[in-house]
């Protein structure tokens, strides 16, 4: 398949092989169709997603694999019958380019949850090509997967918000959070979780923000502005904290006990989960005994993302990111699993082909 | 302590070791006080907690003990500052007589939650008195623990409704499922279950019974009304109902998978489990990817008592019931052991003493 060639109209970095490691690549996009709008990409997130499928963590990756699905840019064609975008929009695509449109989840806006949805890289989509992701020149999306960047948002802060934003957004407004003077617990503080103190804050919420290094205090009160950090390991510190929040969102990744964190719930209280850990396991009191829940969440919908976005311009919410080139992305992979970046990665994409 | 004679101005029966064999006991009770009110019990419905605490399957009963949470009765006498209730009314009281009336809890009344709620039996009272059920010919309660059961409904069959009714209730309304039009499924078809069946359908839910006993399909879908019944132990019913739910109660007892039921509910869909498993553990994938919740409950406040009892009435919801003579309760707690009953035994306590 010509797609699949390493030459065409659309230069990119690509992981050949489950090492991981990121070269440069060329490939073709499709042209630009009826629905269709085509971006000329400034800028790309890095999320830990893109980590997990160069490396073939979930053994399905299919190389060449062109990652990268916080993806702004800037419009530079559209197809007869686009009605949203033109020609020097500012556009974002996130973690998935194409679904159904004719499921209840498609028609309730909850494309995400499409049984089609198709992801932005490594995934099929309806005309057989593996999708490719943002790690590259220009990228071409129908246009119900595109997002207007409001005026005036900075293109490099806009990325992280359509993976790392929305993921962390819609359960927050699934689970009415947006309610001043309650109080909200943050689990991790990576991209996500300096997302979640945001729009906490935002809310108006009393933030409580959970980590195992001391060293993220500074960076949790004076950068962020939560209110609180406790240091989870510390079981006095955790017992102060006892039925003390309406909600907590849960960033960290890998294993980890849920029953210590259940039990800082208020009565009726949600714990939102947004990794994958390997498995979930609770005390049934820890639920029952204060109505409380644990619940999921995985990215979010067209109708929800742009609303974000329009939230996120209107109340001044920016990412806090560290700008590379794409030929740091290597390092910047690893130094990512190292859990050192304060708080998102993004390409400089325009200035890096 | 006088309470705890064999004499006294109370007659009940009791349970006097952990073989859980109940026979007529005396015991004194308090004198009204201020806010108290007397009840002259008619009935009390006999739940599982009857079971576990006069077995002592939770290692802390104390005997002679005298179980009950479900009664209802007419006033006697009430204290000098008792506003809500008069000589003659009908009342009901649950599974809680006293709590420290001055938390967040108690002042959102979930009394329920209170750190220092009391149970009905075999509960220690503010006054070091050990708490004694409806398993009795009186009782007195401060007015707070007291409802009113609406004029001209039956009080045999109100008891059912202060315990499994509430219990029901509570995580219905939390979780919104008064939502007509939406689809409900109920996991067991005991005292709980038949009351989520029938206020499923008091709602205009779409409600489908999942049991493990084929016997049961008649009773669920032409004595109560549900649209639907599921062999749970059969794997492609259980695959045809895939994503079909907004809600699920959960009300089987002893220790059963999660992750089949939880994969029936729609994006964003809520299971309540309002039995005690050993544990809960399920696949964080069953959650994240479509955004669903696992929540528990237990009870329910006093507000919300006195509110679905007021909707019993407006709806005409009534627990189906087999009235029983206290001398016959032994038998009926063992029947209860073996799941046969349909669906709830009351006491007829005023033709019993």
């Amino acid at each position: 398949m010509a797609a699949e060639c390493d030459s065409g109209n659309c230069d990119a970095w690509a992981a050949r092989d489950p090492s991981g490691i990121l070269s440069p690549y060329k490939f073709n996009r499709r042209s630009v169709q009826s629905e269709d709008v085509s971006l000329k990409i400034t800028h790309c997130g890095i999320c830990y997603a893109d980590v997990a499928w160069t490396r073939n963590m979930l053994n399905n990756s299919m190389y060449p694999l062109v990652p990268g699905h916080e993806i702004v840019g800037v419009v530079t064609e559209v197809g007869a019958d686009v009605k949203g975008f033109k020609v020097g929009d500012h556009v974002g695509v996130g973690t998935y380019v194409n679904s159904c449109r004719d499921c209840e989840n498609c028609n309730s806006s909850l494309e995400n949850h499409c049984s089609k949805f198709v992801f932005t890289f490594n995934g099929v989509d309806t005309d057989g090509t593996v999708t490719k992701g943002g790690y590259s020149s220009h990228i071409v999306v129908h246009e119900r997967y595109c997002f207007k960047i409001p005026d005036g948002y900075p293109l490099a802060k806009a990325a992280p918000l359509l993976c790392a934003g929305i993921t962390v957004y819609t359960p927050m407004m699934r689970h009415n959070m947006n309610q001043a003077g309650k109080s909200l617990g943050v689990i991790g503080l990576g991209g996500l979780g300096h997302m979640a103190v945001k729009f906490g804050k935002a809310f108006g919420l009393k933030v409580t923000v959970f980590s195992t290094s001391e060293s993220k205090r500074e960076e949790a009160i004076n950068l962020l502005g939560a209110d609180n950090f406790v240091i989870s390991s510390d079981e006095n510190q955790m017992e102060s904290q006892k039925s003390s929040l309406h909600f907590i969102i849960d960033t960290s990744s890998g294993d980890h006990p849920f029953d210590p964190y259940l039990s800082l719930l208020k009565v009726g209280g949600v714990m939102v989960l947004l990794s994958f850990s390997s498995e979930i396991k609770v005390h049934p009191a820890n639920l029952n005994l204060a109505a409380r829940s644990i619940s999921g969440s995985v990215t979010g919908g067209t109708k929800s993302t742009q609303e974000m976005l329009n939230f996120c311009a209107a109340n001044k919410i920016y990412p806090d990111i560290e700008m590379i080139k794409i030929n740091y992305v290597n390092e910047a992979l690893q130094r990512l699993v190292d859990r050192d970046v304060r708080f998102r990665f993004v390409i400089d994409i325009v200035n890096s082909f």
